[in-house]
């Protein structure tokens, strides 16, 4: 980012206060700009940005390596290590990225549902960009890519504030999105990444009503938590994973045993992996044998509820404190339940409400599950693990959102975008 | 309301806190059980919430005289008088009011954009409750019936609470509420109307996220400011109305004069009445006389700037207070602009992004302002007066949003709802 106001930050020679508001107004300028963009030029700057990352592939590695470095000399764990590492097969995954979004159909300006009314107008709605987005999130470097391609795809201008420990990773990817931006025409403060580590910035940048539309911040649940509860701004949050797989006494074994398999083992820090597996009692006794044995193969701890022990060879015993942890973790809670509503009572109590499956062959059990279970994806014969944007066709996303309100589940494109209304008349008065 | 918290409620002999959080406590629990509850049972809850307050007109009446007998002692004004009475003709529009929502489609469990992936599964949205809405109102008491019947039909449960002038009117039609519900067999915690007039408890219920899911303020702009400044539940909030006309230089001569006078003195109390005209200099001789004379007529004040001042016999110096104030009243600001981009460029800097109108015949132009203009209403040749839920078709609205985010526009059944994806499989895992 090499507008004057993030220079003279990084110089360290401003306060944090009129820094950030800089940041804010040129946002708002920018933002009135990118709204009215041509699809063409969107595309164009993505694919611009593309190019340059492929140009500068060096010193964005380069940029890494001293961020690697500073994070090893600090204590980082390995894990933090990984996911702040650009690996070559890293930045070729943002650059086809930057080419799936310019692929991507453009939301902004989609007309829908437009209706003449007895009056004589016609009434129906445009989808128009949110403004200004603000995204705060940690190590993963890459991020700073994925969402500006996706605020500035939907009309958005984006302010960008990463994890201090990314600093020059996120500055090298900002110097190639300037470069896409300008040579497409687009006001480079379209996107802006905050280039001062202080925690001030943050502070500023979610209670700045006047120049901020909606807040995401994407990280661990207790970044999400202290930014959620000190915004003023709006925040689309995405909170922890609690999600569940219900086993129904009319399941099909085999899609049990696969879907139960495969929820929890596939992956095992992703949101979507089940943590707890409910299992009708009807079942239990046919089904958890051999899914013990396959978890024991897998590596994956069982902890499992009075009635289910017997049931699972290798097994523990679980604590209450099981049916609330998202686990992150090859570890599972297990629980026998009566049936389907004491499984939706469960649900109902210790869901994050993020996920949950049911498999089962019973139609009208399946439908009230759908319609019962409140949570942001509801699943019948399928696997947890399919709850993202990319699964879900959204082409790219986000995050995922575990609130109620705007935008709920996988937030692509469309969930940065609102609906306004628009009326065509012929010289109508209200009588 | 006559939950026995509500009861202790108003023997002043519980707390604020224990009080509200019983009240959350039993609406989150009504909230399952509603959202389940099918289109036939919802509608004949509102048929029979009509029954009940046709049947109990007098006592509504008798409670109704109470406050106004105390709002007058108080020395409330003659307008606040006017908003606070239950007459004849209002009891029948909240019947009526009830019937229309009953025929209004339901517009839960509705399934759109089911597609199949290439990994075979299925997916799309279903619409659902948000879950528990709080509503906060001032004066009148009609607001109680309305907002009960909407939040019923879209499967929410309500926490109602209405300004302490109206106490008694509002404990009056909470019971006919009550009556509907239990005749219908829905749990009456569905709809909770607070019975306390002290504002802590305002304070609990916009902080209570575990137990309310959005709150709505009604009323006038410091309300909804304080309570927006305070809420940690999102809010759905309507600022306030500052909207323009803007005459082009190609708009129909008749077409402008109907749209300009309608606009602003149709009603004048209305958040979408113009507050300012902008006019295209190369149309302003012609038409600004007429207009002048038409106000004149009208017995509307005229603020004119220096170019308008000379063309409107009767108007006064405009100052720059004039470009931000919401008047509600019979004053107008009025403004010759060159052309439309000055036009748009003094609604970005003046509106409220309510709703903004452009009289022209030219085809790009219109194209322009519905696509450039970022208000919730924006209207080609019609008058602003038509931005309102019963003029879209929506069937009621329980306000207009001047936010981005979730609902913007006028607020009917679709926007006390959410989407959640649900996903239909045939044992799909993730590979």
């Amino acid at each position: 980012m090499a507008s004057n106001a993030a220079e003279r930050a990084l110089d360290q020679s401003v306060d944090i206060e009129s820094y950030m508001l800089d940041l804010g107004r040129q946002a708002r300028a920018a933002s009135r700009v990118i709204a009215r963009s041509s699809t063409a030029q969107k595309n164009a700057a993505l694919l611009l940005m593309a190019d340059a990352i492929q140009a500068r592939r060096e010193p964005i590695s380069e940029a890494n390596q001293l961020d690697l470095e500073a994070g090893k000399a600090k204590g980082l764990d390995s894990a933090m290590l990984d996911r702040l590492a650009l690996t070559p097969a890293r930045i070729d995954n943002m650059i086809e990225g930057l080419r799936q979004v310019a692929a991507l159909p453009d939301p902004v300006g989609e007309i829908s549902d437009m209706r003449f009314r007895p009056s004589g107008i016609q009434v129906g709605k445009m989808r128009v960009p949110l403004g200004v987005v603000g995204i705060i999130y940690e190590s993963r470097p890459n991020v700073t890519c994925e969402a500006a391609s996706l605020c500035l795809k939907s009309g958005n201008a984006v302010i960008l504030r990463g994890g201090s420990e990314a600093l020059h990773s996120n500055q090298a990817i900002a110097q190639c999105i300037e470069i896409g931006l300008s040579a497409a025409g687009i006001d480079p403060n379209a996107v802006q990444v905050v280039a001062t580590t202080d925690r001030a910035a943050v502070g500023r940048l979610i209670t700045m009503t006047e120049y901020v539309d909606v807040i995401i911040p994407r990280g661990g649940k207790s970044l999400i938590e202290r930014i959620s509860a000190e915004a003023r701004v709006p925040v689309i949050k995405h909170l922890d994973g609690i999600c569940h797989v219900y086993i129904d006494d009319k399941a099909d074994y085999q899609k049990a045993m696969d879907i139960a398999i495969n929820a929890k083992t596939q992956r095992y820090g992703t949101c979507n992996t089940m943590e707890t597996l409910l299992v009708a009692q009807g079942i239990a006794a046919r089904i958890l044998p051999a899914l013990a044995k396959a978890y024991k193969d897998a590596g994956v701890e069982m902890r499992a509820c009075k009635q289910s022990l017997a049931l699972m060879d290798g097994a523990i015993a679980a604590t209450p404190a099981d049916w609330s942890t998202e686990y992150l973790a090859p570890i599972l809670a297990i629980k026998i339940v009566a049936d389907l509503d004491e499984a939706m009572d469960h649900i109902a109590q210790y869901s994050s409400a993020h996920t949950e499956a049911i498999v089962t062959e019973d139609f009208s059990r399946a439908q009230r599950f759908l319609r019962e279970v409140d949570s942001s994806s509801v699943i019948v014969n399928a696997s947890t693990r399919f709850a993202d944007g990319f699964e879900y066709g959204l082409g790219a996303e986000i995050g995922i959102s575990t609130d109620k309100l705007h935008a709920r589940g996988p937030v692509g494109l469309e969930g940065l975008t609102s609906q306004k209304y628009i009326v065509l008349g012929d010289g109508q008065i209200r009588t």
